[in-house]
């Protein structure tokens, strides 16, 4: 059983939108031991998605076409696919309930383009989409091929994926077990990674090993066959333990948890609270610690304090201090930290400060330059880094190392 | 003339990448007025990549293949296409020589291996690669059309593309002249705007007119063209206004800022500053502001209040409001925006407070309530949301809200 993914849009085949959605069904089509074989964005136009859907369906089983569900004109999908299979489009009177009661509980009345979003092809199977109006469509052919239609925007697609398709494709799927691991490194360049690695995951066929580096994170991706699911298992699990034993705990996730994750679940292990105080990154940490649900259990909040008055008024830096030392300075790291942590009363308190460009370096302190420090009761942990890239990535680097540095803490 | 992008490597079939090149490569087509039709990511699979070679040149005028041109036994685009155009592979000395010169300069010598990528199909036309070994390729079919294979890294495939691709490629183009515009705007639904202007772009074949959609976001992307510059830029200048006129001021980016970039830009030409106090929001907005470069000017910083004590000890929220009204109400909202403005010595003062979810609703503020406030000198103005989607979602539109809020302010 093969699959294709149609990414349909015509904003897609601009300079400004890549379609990620396709990464995401690789992946659960992956766990499911269906390949996909080839992808292709394709413009909202009649023509072109009667031919991409029709060329589609003659080499793969499963052809799974991702956007142009919406309610406008520019959205074709829905009509190229029916046309193109010879069933005509009738509007479903359960699916305009649905959506008009959707719009109620949102207190709005429903468009009538809107209406659009109800037609549904002759055989085809709707499927409820429980964050959106257009509802996902389930085909299949006289040849018993499959042709599904999801919505574009991910937080529709995912959930209706997984709720309403996964179980269908399941009793479909071939009987070949998959298993797959990612480990998460940070505080280590990618090089380093790869030197330690390397020579362990090259003695492997399978599993296939890939590394993805991003700012202050490699992920080591893992994807193992096998007879049955034991099997594959066991044989990702052999691999990954040989590399996490030469990485150590420059590990944090064996899972897939993010790295705010893992401090998040650290933090209500050990019954700790977190507050911080943000120069440079300007809210990317609070913001990234907060993306956790159930985060206020142990995140009390804390001061992006990018004046420097606000760092002496909320956060109790002084004046004298900063005028000495500058803001940029392990000086005012420590004091953002300690400061933030006792006015919070928190058990841990974190500062940063740094410049994260473009303008503002110095010979002194180029862009780059950022000082983290990590404050408990009696002491503080102060470290100077200076990271690569441009405003984004040092920002990305800085929220990094701050949350490694906690969960170092917290690992002891 | 019409374009096709073929991306080669079984890697872009994993959940793990995506290619970017395409983005690029759009772009520059654009410019030169060879609009891309299709995009397609295929793995290194001689039968797989010669069918779809062959499927691009029945459509398309111009087939680039990017990627698959290594000296391993897994890139196979050379072989492929070679086969398919029916022209034997010879080996090309000055390649050769060029080859050992670069692994000289680097003090290496050139694996045997290399030599596969010295292999050029008969009567093809290699284009030198300054930052890489493999060349690029520009073969002419009978037909008169262009097949050309490019290397994939970006750092070999951009300028290589930039020297010796656009001149050839300048020649060929169609003699039009091409302009876009994006319209930005906010506090709108999708289909709001689309039952606003859709009477309007209808009526247009030029330019192109496409909407894109995000949390509180709708971008309106028009693309003319026309015999000169000047008149693809009259058309398209035309019918933007026209869509400005029936849109107002929800329209708030004509060129292709973002919505914090023109927040900023409207603070400094009032000399105003700004200061927040974000509860579910948790440091995005603060995140967004400082994204961009030089908010410094303008962005006094904020408190990230996600605990009930922080509101009451940074930001000044009496606990008996607290305690009577809930953490997510109005009056908290307004007491935060008042309380930030002051405490930082602001001219504007914003307070956000919500549910994000997942946990945390209630019949009476369910999931996705977020009340936002701004605050000026003698007043403040609240406005209570219902914002769909999951947590993501919610709170990027809450921020969105927050900083529109701040540019209507600012537009009177």
């Amino acid at each position: 059983m093969q699959a294709e993914i149609i990414a349909i849009g015509s904003e897609m085949l601009t300079p400004f939108r890549v379609d990620t959605n396709s990464l995401y069904l690789t992946d659960q089509l992956e766990r499911l031991g269906i390949p996909v074989i080839r992808k292709t964005v394709v413009g909202d136009n009649r023509e072109h998605l009667k031919a991409v859907f029709a060329e589609a369906l003659q080499r793969s089983d499963l052809v799974i076409g991702i956007g142009g569900l919406g309610p406008t004109e520019d959205d074709r999908t829905r009509e190229s696919v029916a046309e193109l299979l010879g069933r005509p489009l009738e509007r479903s009177e359960e699916v305009v309930r649905m959506m008009r009661e959707r719009f109620r509980a949102f207190g709005r009345k429903m468009p009538e383009v809107n209406l659009r979003q109800a037609m549904v092809p002759a055989g085809a199977t709707w499927l409820p989409n429980d964050n959106g109006t257009a509802p996902g469509l389930w085909m299949e052919t006289d040849g018993e091929k499959i042709v599904l239609l999801l919505p574009g925007p991910p937080p529709e697609l995912k959930p209706l994926f997984e709720e309403y398709c996964l179980v269908k494709l399941r009793s479909r799927a071939p009987r070949q077990a998959f298993s797959t691991k990612v480990l998460k490194v940070t505080g280590m360049a990618e090089s380093e990674v790869e030197e330690k690695i390397a020579p362990i995951y090259r003695t492997y066929k399978n599993p296939e090993t890939t590394l993805l580096a991003s700012a202050g994170e490699i992920q080591i991706h893992l994807r193992g066959t096998g007879a049955d699911a034991g099997d594959a298992l066991r044989r990702v699990e052999e691999l990954g333990e040989r590399i996490e034993n030469a990485l150590g705990d420059a590990v944090f996730s064996r899972g897939n948890e993010s790295l705010e994750q893992v401090v998040g679940l650290y933090l209500m292990m050990r019954g700790a609270t977190l507050a911080v105080a943000e120069s440079c990154t300007g809210g990317l940490l609070g913001q990234r610690i907060t993306s956790v649900p159930g985060s206020s259990h142990y995140f009390l909040g804390g001061v992006v304090c990018y004046s420097d008055k606000l760092k002496t008024k909320l956060v109790g830096v002084p004046e004298s201090m900063l005028k000495r030392k500058g803001a940029v300075s392990a000086e005012v790291a420590e004091a953002l930290a300690r400061g933030i942590r006792s006015r919070a009363g928190a058990t841990l308190g974190v500062g940063i400060t740094g410049v994260a460009g473009p303008q503002g370096g110095s010979p002194d302190k180029p862009v780059g330059t950022v000082f983290i420090s990590l404050a408990e009761a009696h002491r503080a942990k102060t470290v100077k880094h200076r990271f690569p890239g441009d405003r984004e990535r040092i920002r990305q680097f800085a929220t990094q190392a701050a949350l490694n540095l906690v969960r170092r803490k917290l690992l002891k």
